[in-house]
């Protein structure tokens, strides 16, 4: 059997799988993956190039579904790809299976987990992006998307994206089935509301039946045919397509069929198959690779002063030089967080993503996928706009380098919408995640050096204002150390990034005081070093340039939460919130500049001696 | 001086205004500022309708500078309109001064804080569906865009929303000056790329010569003529107009000019002038009101079943009832996390936002600017793509009560992308903000109405499975509170939410082994009951489903951390990345369920009586 025979029985065999596995797991949306089962159906059998014994072959297709609840399409794709046995499908929602509620990288054929609606798409934009720029392979990024999701802005980010990066190897596939949760999308079966939209951005659009495999075969092929610009197919379908019951009805969505129910669907679906495609596999290509070259890294005079910001910069255009597959995003503030030295360095690795915070990380998600090194930097707060992406992109196992400038208060006259003061919160509360937070241009330059060789999402912290250089350009910073700044037998104040240089006062005040102070540097804020912590035998000050909450107080207070000899620990941290002012009047008016860190710590000792 | 010879002067002292205040202050973005300045002088002359001695007032127009770095503009149109003194439009951006670097409510005529890019349209369509659903007053609603900004995607979402509400009520002006921070903008001085744009997605455009003030009043006048749709108006202009020296030049993004050129610049726009407009103030209206209604809240049976989700449906339902200004908003999954119960009751009150998470918390910031109470809903997880939103509505000083449901691993199959594992760190880390957790029916359903009388963002955590009633429906849950469900002398396990049955369930295991377990429902995590927990005399765990980081255990260490008396802390919580499986497998995998409390509480108190 083939071409369109093939075609619809395959189609048939996806939406009775779907029924089955839903029905047998409990749980699942079998109606949404039927809605798609022609789409898919056709890709599979007569678009898709795709080596399943090699799923990181350069040259392969990438298929993203950005509509990830419909994983048991995905996985009957599998399937009938004949890489997923029928014991192993009849595993799907189970404790220890790898067919999970939804598709996650645990299968190798999975490059992103998907299931946060709005995030596949643009993930696309970034592997087209990489087959375009990077890579400079042909290969080809199919996406296939709900119309519910469509709501998300970032989809149209990603339609911005792709057409102004001309982005003619990207196909986004809209499975238009009408309906949502728990009604009717906006709308409804209105095709041209969606490819108008898309051909304002610039795109490609052809409408289609979805489950005319006819129409479908020869909207693939026009879209494999359009040059300078993707394409989306955008397909009126039936959600439950197939079974009587609940095709085009509501109230089925995220359903799984009982037992009964399932049985009827598979007689009307005229049973269960076990059609087997051959996928081609896609020809032999190398990809495109950046030669390393002979680097400085920056090195800055101690007492002389710069802002990590900058160091930042410095460092990464020097990474750059030395590592032919790091890659540099930015949102629109290269001049700002100075990753623009690596844009002046390094223009073809330079992806300029205007403002548009989802897509950035989006697309640096899919970037590593096909194994590049991708940097992302913005403002530390406009990072929070892209939150739920980088918490996806964990689930992902994707590997990514954040950087996030103008951190907290110290930033000065423009105000609290530009101070991040939930960023060490935000990120520390990310799976398997890197914290980093330097005080000086020399322990910057380490740090990115570090995250190069980091797995998963690694964040530095950066600072606007210039700051002294306190390390030599020789010191080793190690991820999970800290840095004893001045012994003390009184008291610790434990500080990192800005705060540091305050500590360092506050610690110089006491001492004409009489009160001995050490000062750690925790530029380590996940992993912690809690060894040194809970070493420590006297009272301690935490102060950060940050809020109170999940910050680098709370790191000190876990590590030492279940220690024998538990300090009594004082944090300081901003609490009320910000306006503008100097950098000086902030740091004062927040509680966290030298004078209130010396007064917090003298009040310790004072209390501490009472005491004994 | 009148009609269009008033209004190119109002153009000139605004740009004069703009260039002399921020090279006072040595920071600030004029050149975004002289671009827009004819837009805003012909606007606050001849359209808009504003009472500025009472700001609060339900006929007023509202006005959003969404391009918020503006702020010059903004503090200089207050100035013409004669309501801020010339000393104090001298405080820009100084310590103390009500004129911040990006505008905010400290200024009683700012609705709310905007310098993150993307925000006030979104917002302005809150406003103004609180005009046409709610309010039912004739008033407009202005919003000034940045071209940058339009590459957000959450633009997008509130140009969605705009025309599928049919906001003809809402006007959105597109200073399109061509330059963004670093360089062009993707679109330059293409207008239609911007029009086009919003005519696919439902809106009337008109493009214009943003320095032409015939052209700009006439298309202000064809916006309020247009009914059915929102309008948009996209003037081109030039960054830095009037200013030779900078004008339509790059690199002057956000930068105030030295002393010399701006001596230079206000000869080239004519020096300083002081004309004030008489803004029209609008017609009164008494905006429409919902009566209350008898209502009966929720009451669940001591040991029957119920999810707390469904409580929080059932107790927002009610709580519709109760007070006429509560307004709900959902994310496309009220069937989830069950607001649609509100929805059925109170069907006006209720606004479908789609599947887009920002334009349903811009949306109802919008709303509380006009006094109504929103609460909004989602899955926890699906909260992340709206940090930025939650982030900016705390310094916008809004009133906002949101909802997530599905947290953590108890949601069993769906697997990680729809677990919320961060939502306590988020949520923790926004300025002034209250977190709540109820396990059961009738906590959750005090909470609720508890939360209807907060200030500032309250969250509310909900669980998807069924749990038992553990409370009557009589009991109070003070904010900053807990509840000591079970007495014990050895240890304490600190709980909430879904952890609260784990531990009982834990107590009653370590008391048949002779050791007796306190149990403490942590119910409010922010503010969190310090003194309940200083006066712990023995070992604690706590439990969450939740990473490590930021959430209950750190609240826990928090409160701990410079008591006299420091117990022993063991925290557990989710470390590992879950997968799919049935809740209680993935409960006893992360290691939070019962057993492994049992185990961690025995652990603590063998220690502890090995050492004493």
């Amino acid at each position: 059997m083939e071409g369109p025979e093939l075609w619809r029985e395959l189609g048939q065999q996806l939406r009775a799988d779907a029924v089955r596995a839903s029905a047998k797991a409990g749980s699942g949306h079998p109606t949404s993956s039927m809605s798609a089962a022609d789409l898919a159906a056709v890709l599979l059998a007569a678009h898709f190039r795709y080596d399943f014994d090699e799923p990181r072959s350069p040259g392969n297709d990438r298929l993203v579904f950005s509509k990830g609840h419909a994983s048991p399409l995905v996985y009957g794709l599998f399937r009938a790809a004949g890489v997923l046995s029928e014991e192993e499908f009849g595993t799907y929602r189970q404790f220890g299976s790898r067919l999970e509620g939804h598709p996650t990288p645990v299968l190798p054929w999975v490059d992103v987990a998907t299931g946060s609606l709005g995030q596949g798409l643009p993930i696309g934009v970034g592997m087209a992006l990489a087959g375009k720029r990077l890579d400079r392979l042909p290969f080809r990024t199919w996406v296939i998307c709900g119309d519910s999701e469509m709501a998300e802005g970032s989809m149209w980010e990603a339609a911005e994206h792709a057409a102004f990066y001309e982005l003619d190897n990207l196909t986004a596939i809209v499975d238009v089935n009408r309906l949502g949760q728990r009604g009717e999308t906006m709308h409804g079966w209105d095709l041209a509301s969606y490819s108008e939209r898309f051909r304002a951005f610039g795109w490609h659009a052809i409408e289609i039946d979805g489950h005319d495999v006819a129409q479908i075969h020869a909207a693939y092929e026009e879209a494999e045919r359009t040059t300078g610009k993707p394409t989306v197919v955008v397909a009126k379908t039936l959600k439950g397509k197939g079974y009587s019951k609940i095709e085009d009805q509501g109230g089925w969505h995220g359903k799984a069929s009982s037992a009964e129910d399932a049985e009827e669907a598979l007689a009307e679906l005229g049973g269960i198959r076990n059609h087997v495609v051959d996928v081609p596999k896609p020809e032999h290509g190398e990809p495109h690779r950046f030669e390393p070259e002979a680097v400085e890294w920056p090195r800055y005079d101690v007492g002389s002063k710069v802002a990590t910001r900058k160091a930042y910069g410095d460092a990464l255009a020097a990474l750059g030089g030395e590592r032919g597959d790091v890659v540099v995003l930015d949102g629109e503030v290269s001049n700002s967080t100075y990753s623009e030295a690596f844009g002046d360095a390094h223009p073809e690795r330079f992806f300029q993503m205007y403002i548009a915070e989802q897509q950035m990380i989006a697309a640096a998600v899919g970037m590593q996928v096909l194994g590049w090194k991708p940097h992302a930097s913005t403002f530390a707060a406009f990072l929070s706009r892209a939150y739920d992406f980088v918490r996806m992109a964990a689930i992902s196992r994707a590997t990514l380098k954040l950087c996030g400038s103008h951190a907290g208060v110290s930033i000065g006259e423009d105000g609290p919408s530009q101070m991040a003061l939930e960023d060490l919160a935000e990120f520390r509360a990310v799976h398997g995640s890197t914290v980093l937070y330097p005080c000086d241009g020399n322990q910057t330059a380490r740090l990115v050096h570090a995250m190069a060789d980091l797995e998963g999402i690694s964040y530095l912290r950066t600072t606007r204002a210039d700051t002294p250089v306190v390390y030599g350009p020789d010191e080793e910073f190690p991820v999970g150390g800290s840095k004893t700044l001045r012994e003390g037998d009184d008291v610790a104040i434990v500080a990192a990034g800005i705060t540091v240089h305050e500590a360092l006062q506050a610690a110089e005040t006491l001492a004409g005081e009489g009160v001995s102070a050490r000062v750690i540097d925790l530029y380590s804020v996940k992993p912690v070093d809690g060894d040194t912590l809970r070493a420590l035998r006297t009272p301690i000050v935490t102060v950060e340039d940050h809020w109170p909450e999940g910050g680098l107080g709370d790191a000190v207070l876990g590590a030492l939460a279940d220690a024998d000899d538990r300090q009594r620990v004082v944090k300081l941290a901003v609490s009320g919130l910000p306006r503008s002012g100097k950098p000086a009047e902030l740091l004062a008016e927040a509680g966290i500049d030298a004078e209130h860190i010396a007064a917090a710590a003298l009040r310790l000792v004072q209390e501490a001696s009472a005491v004994s």
